[in-house]
C-alpha cells in the first residue's frame, strides 16, 4: 500500500494549532461569562460548540495518526498532546455547564481570579504549541512551559484559599458545594495545561 | 530460553472476553439492585465477587503480557485495554458499595437511567471486545464504539441535569451529597467505557 | 554527539531512592500532624517543603531521561514510576494543606488509621524501590508489592466505612464535607502507592 507521507505530516501541526486556538477561545468565553452573569446560557452554548469543534479536531488528529507511517514527533507524544488539549476544553465546558445548570446568580472574586489564570495558561499553551512546528527557538517554548507551571501553582493557591473561605463565609452549604465544584473544575483546567506543558517540554528536550 | 508463543497468544483474546463478560455481569447486577432496593446487601456482595474475578483476569493478562515475546496486538494497547476494562468494574463496585454503606432506601429516576446507560454501554463494550479476535468485520466494531461514545454523552447529560435537579428538589443536603456521588460514579463508568472504545478504535485503525 | 552513558545510568536509581525516601518522610510527617493537632501549621509547612524537594527530584529524573541514550529500564517505566511517586507526595501534601486551611481542630480514628496505612504503604514503596537496582531478589520486591496492594484494600475499606460513619454520626454537614475530602485524599495516596507497585511488578517480570 502506497502512502503519501510528507504532505500529511504537516497537518499534525495544523491540528495542534487549531486545538490550541480553541482552548484560548473557550477560556476567554468562560471569563466573559463570569464578568456578566446575565448571559450564562448563551455563553454556555458557545462553549459547548467550541468543545464540539475541539472534539472533531482531536478525532481528526488521532485518525491521521493511524493513517501515516512517519510522524514528525513520537506517536505517543502526539497522542498524549492532543488528548490533554482536549481535556482542557472539556473541563472548561464542564465548569461552564455547571454555571448554567446550578442557576448561579452571583460569583466570587476567587472564581474570577481562577478564570483569569485559565485564560493566561491557555494563551501560553497556544504560544508553546504554535512554536512546536519550528523548534529553532526552544528557549521561548520552555519559557512558556515554566510560566504555565507557575500559573498552575497560582491556580492551586487560589483554589485552596478560596475553598477555605467558602467554609468560613458562605452560609448556604448547598451553594458552598456548587462553588467548590466550579473552583475545582477550573483548577483542573490549569492542571491539564500543566500536563500539556510537561509533554511539550519532553518533546523539546528530545528534538531541539 | 525457548518460549511456546503461538498457543499463548490466543489466550489474550480469551482474557479480554472474560473481562468484557464480567463488565456486563456487574452492570446488570447493579441495575437489578436499583430496581429492588430490598436486596442491596446481597447484590453488593455479588458485585464485590464479580469485581474480584475481574481483578484476577486483569492480573493474569498482565502476567501473560510479560511472559510472551510476541503479542497479537501492541503491548501498550493490551495493557491500556485491560486496565480500563478493570476500571469499569471497579467503578460499578464503588457505586454499589456506596448504595449499601450510605443506607440508601429510595432512588431517583436519574440513577435508574444512568444504570440503564451503563448496561447498554457494557453490552457494546462486550460486543466490540469479542469481535477483536476477528478483525474481518471492522465496521461492526466501529459501530459499537460510536454507540458507546453516544451513550457516554447521554450519561453525561443525565448526570448534569440530575445533579441540577438534586440541588433544586432534594431538601436533605446530606442525601444530596450521597446521590451526587453515586451519579458521578455511574457516569465515570460510561467514561471508562468510552476509554475502552477509543483504545479499540485505535486497534482497529491499526490492524484492520 | 558524544554522550557519557554509563555513569549517568546509575543516577536513575539514586533519583528513585531519593523520591521513595521523600514519600516516607511526607507520610510520617502527616501521621505526626494527626497525633498532635496543635502544630498543624508547622507540619504543613514541612510537608510543603518535602513536596517541593520531591518535585525537583522528579524534574531531574525526567531531564536525565531525555539526555541519555540508554536507560537501565524502559523509558516508559521510568517515566511512569517517577510520575506516580511524585503523585503520592502531592496527595499527602494536599491532605496536609486541607488540615490547615479547613481549620481542623479534632480528628477521627478513621483518619488516623488511614494515615497509618499511608505510612506503611510508603515504607513498602521505599523497600521495593530501593531493591530495584539489584534485581537478584525479586521475591522480596514482589512481596512488598503484594503488601502494598493489601494496604490499598485496607485503606479503601477504612475510607468507605469511615464515610458511612460520617453520614450517620457527624451532625455538622460542612465538617462532614471537610473530613470526607481528607479521607478521600489519603485513600488516593494508597491508590498511587498501588500504581507504583504495579509498575514495579511489571519491571520485575520484565528484567528479573
Amino acid at each position: 500500500m502506497l502512502r503519501f507521507l510528507i504532505p500529511k505530516e504537516g497537518r499534525f501541526f495544523e491540528h495542534f494549532d487549531q486545538s490550541a486556538d480553541l482552548i484560548v477561545k473557550a477560556a476567554t468565553e468562560f471569563r466573559e461569562m463570569l464578568k456578566d452573569l446575565s448571559h450564562i446560557e448563551s455563553r454556555a452554548r458557545n462553549i459547548k460548540r467550541i468543545e464540539h469543534d475541539a472534539d472533531e479536531v482531536t478525532h481528526a488528529t488521532i485518525e491521521l495518526l493511524h493513517k501515516v507511517f512517519i510522524t514528525p514527533i513520537d506517536r505517543e507524544d502526539i497522542f498524549a498532546l492532543v488528548s490533554k488539549m482536549d481535556d482542557i476544553v472539556d473541563f472548561i465546558e464542564a465548569a461552564s455547564e455547571r454555571m448554567f445548570l446550578y442557576g448561579i446568580t452571583s460569583m466570587t472574586p476567587e472564581a474570577e481570579s481562577l478564570a483569569d489564570v485559565c485564560v493566561k495558561a491557555a494563551e501560553h499553551v497556544r504560544e508553546a504549541v504554535h512554536s512546536l512546528k519550528n523548534l529553532k527557538n526552544p528557549e521561548q517554548i520552555i519559557k512558556s512551559c515554566v510560566e504555565i507551571n507557575r500559573l498552575e501553582n497560582e491556580g492551586d493557591h487560589i483554589l485552596r484559599s478560596g475553598i477555605a473561605k467558602l467554609f468560613r463565609e458562605e452560609p448556604d452549604t448547598r451553594n458552598l458545594i456548587k462553588l467548590k465544584e466550579i473552583y475545582e473544575l477550573l483548577e483542573t483546567v490549569t492542571d491539564r495545561c500543566e500536563d500539556v506543558a510537561n509533554i511539550i517540554e519532553g518533546i523539546v528536550l528530545e528534538y531541539a
